[in-house]
């Protein structure tokens, strides 16, 4: 598979919808195998909230691979002999896009929490200036799980022309308040970390690893499922000698730290803030004064919509829904609820059937 | 109704099921009601997590009622004219029996962290030493919701001549690895508050607030269903001027950050941590080398056993797995799923159905 990395770079002034404006902006992106001679075979790839643009093959820390790897590559769902996929990290972002950790020319210190309020329709409207740059004129298809699911369904709403076909997996239109509850919890761990200093940590010297550890403990909890963590660990108690924490009791307390910990080694906490605000703040009838039928009557895509029965963070009434509202609203659209043990982390993996429902929507 | 508080004193060694010892223990409690001459009709209840003795009526610092007020009371499901109710506060919970809080007599400092483990059996042991001094006999029922349901459960397998029901609400026989995840989550961010000092906070003249106050934010949602949060909330934005903090946007938000406020001016961090332990540790099955057909053939009462529609702490496969095993091993039991938008706090809110259920089960 031929795999490229590269740093696209706006010179042009960029409104967030937020009515903030940077100068430039940065967006590191990666793409999967060749664009043909007229520019139709490209496929856009949409990252959750703390995935990056490193969607297949080997990441470049070269021992694991791209979060949607089993989705994308030769003769995969989304098939990189044919296809030219192009996967973006999101601004606001802390992968290399622009973000709070990025530098603000005048003063040389970094954004922290003074980095611009993103949110989804800022990222497609990033994504759209590095399409431009590629010369794509059309998306054969968008596609993302999660927050990744949100900007597919965006990129139907703002640019119609502009994409074929919408893929929008265990995604909502609309963020729950149950959803909003417990990223506003990973919030406040996070700011209650002693070392978080409002956001400046980077210029006191800080770092906030213990808040955004137990952020994502959390975190992981929602995206797996009772099932599959009752399969996996049950009751098992941690052997003594391998717990990460004297406090630890069972393996799944022994998992979550330890995953928690890792998480914490890289990620960045003022874009953990930034970008589940962007999830909560996420309701696509608000951008047309709360009218849903506006909304999706713009559409000339074709959408896919799938769930996953185990899913609790976005679970299967919010597709259901947006199918409705589709449907109403005369939108061509499919909505499938697939078996998926992992929970809302089921969009990440590749089954017979949802690698051929995606193949088959991308091949239609 | 009669009420009464009052503190029982057993001067008696008291030993835990982990090893430990305290040479006294107490236990503060209230009674609904009054007692007939024979003494056959009492009634124990037990509390949940955060709960207290303080269940029926007004609580002592009168202006909210008791946890199970709509329950308990002249005429309720478990009507005062008719029975004696017995309501005891937790070993190592925070609202006056011997907990963390208490003095060691040596040294005239608090247990703080070095409080017993404590576990359900435990309540029970020592809620029997309670009944004693009482000079009841045998309970007509005793019943819980959530953690209360598993101390319901324990009475009727660890005395099984000294009650005649036991109604096993919202609870399980066998904590879920869902669940202790969750409180692990709670447990860090207590731990993780810089005022926590080990759990020594009450000898550091410091109080983990903000670290309790999250923790019971994750808490609350837990309790709560998603519909109630979306029906009772849903995306509306707090009213600029009423926000307890700046970085709060949506009611729920707010909600969540007040209610946690509230507890934490309260609660015993440290007591926080011994009762999801319990909770955590809980496996009936446990106490009889894995054996649920021991534990389960040891009981004389009948059981009733309750779960909620909405309920995902303690979601409905708990209650039906507990009526399966009863029915193998041949324990007199009722199952029944009820409809309850609260959430797993659904046990704590009155219904026609669920209170006639009630009161039927233990009239009969």
């Amino acid at each position: 598979m031929k795999k490229n990395s590269a740093v696209f770079k706006s010179d042009v002034n960029f409104k967030f919808a937020c009515n903030k404006t940077l100068p430039s902006i940065e967006l590191v992106y990666e793409t999967y195998g060749e664009i043909n001679a007229d520019k139709t075979n490209a496929v856009l790839v949409c990252h959750a909230f703390s995935g990056s643009h490193e969607a297949a093959g080997l990441t470049s820390d070269g021992n694991k691979t791209g979060w949607w790897d089993e989705i994308i590559g030769p003769g995969k769902a989304i098939d990189t002999e044919k296809y030219f996929v192009v996967s973006v990290n999101n601004l606001g972002s802390c992968y290399g896009s622009s973000g709070p950790k990025s530098m603000i020319m005048e003063t040389n210190e970094p954004y922290g929490s003074k980095f611009p309020d993103v949110c989804v329709l800022d990222w497609v409207n990033s994504q759209k200036l590095l399409m431009d740059e590629l010369e794509i004129d059309c998306w054969e298809m968008v596609a993302g799980g999660s927050l990744g699911g949100m900007q597919a369904l965006q990129w139907a709403v703002s640019y119609p022309e502009k994409i074929k076909r919408s893929a929008i997996i265990a995604a909502t239109a609309q963020t729950s308040p149950q959803n909003i509850a417990l990223n506003e919890v990973a919030r406040q761990i996070i700011r209650k970390d002693s070392s978080f200093n409002n956001g400046e940590y980077i210029s006191h010297n800080t770092t906030p690893k213990e808040g955004l550890k137990t952020a994502r403990m959390l975190g992981h909890i929602t995206y797996l499922s009772e099932t599959n963590i009752q399969r996996r660990f049950g009751r098992k108690k941690q052997a003594p000698g391998t717990k990460v924490a004297e406090e630890v009791n069972f393996e799944i307390e022994n998992y979550l730290q330890y995953k928690g910990d890792q998480f914490s080694e890289f990620f960045d906490a003022n874009s953990y803030i930034l970008m589940t605000k962007a999830m909560d703040e996420y309701n696509l009838a608000d951008q047309f004064d709360g009218s849903m039928s506006e909304a999706l009557e713009r559409i000339k895509s074709k959408l896919l919509i799938i769930s996953f029965t185990s899913d609790w963070l976005f679970p299967s009434w919010h597709s259901r829904r947006l199918q409705k509202d589709c449907i109403l609203y005369d939108v061509e659209s499919s909505f499938i609820e697939l078996e998926g043990s992992y929970g809302h982390d089921s969009f990440l993996f590749a089954s017979p059937e949802y690698s051929k429902i995606l193949k088959t929507f991308l091949g239609s």
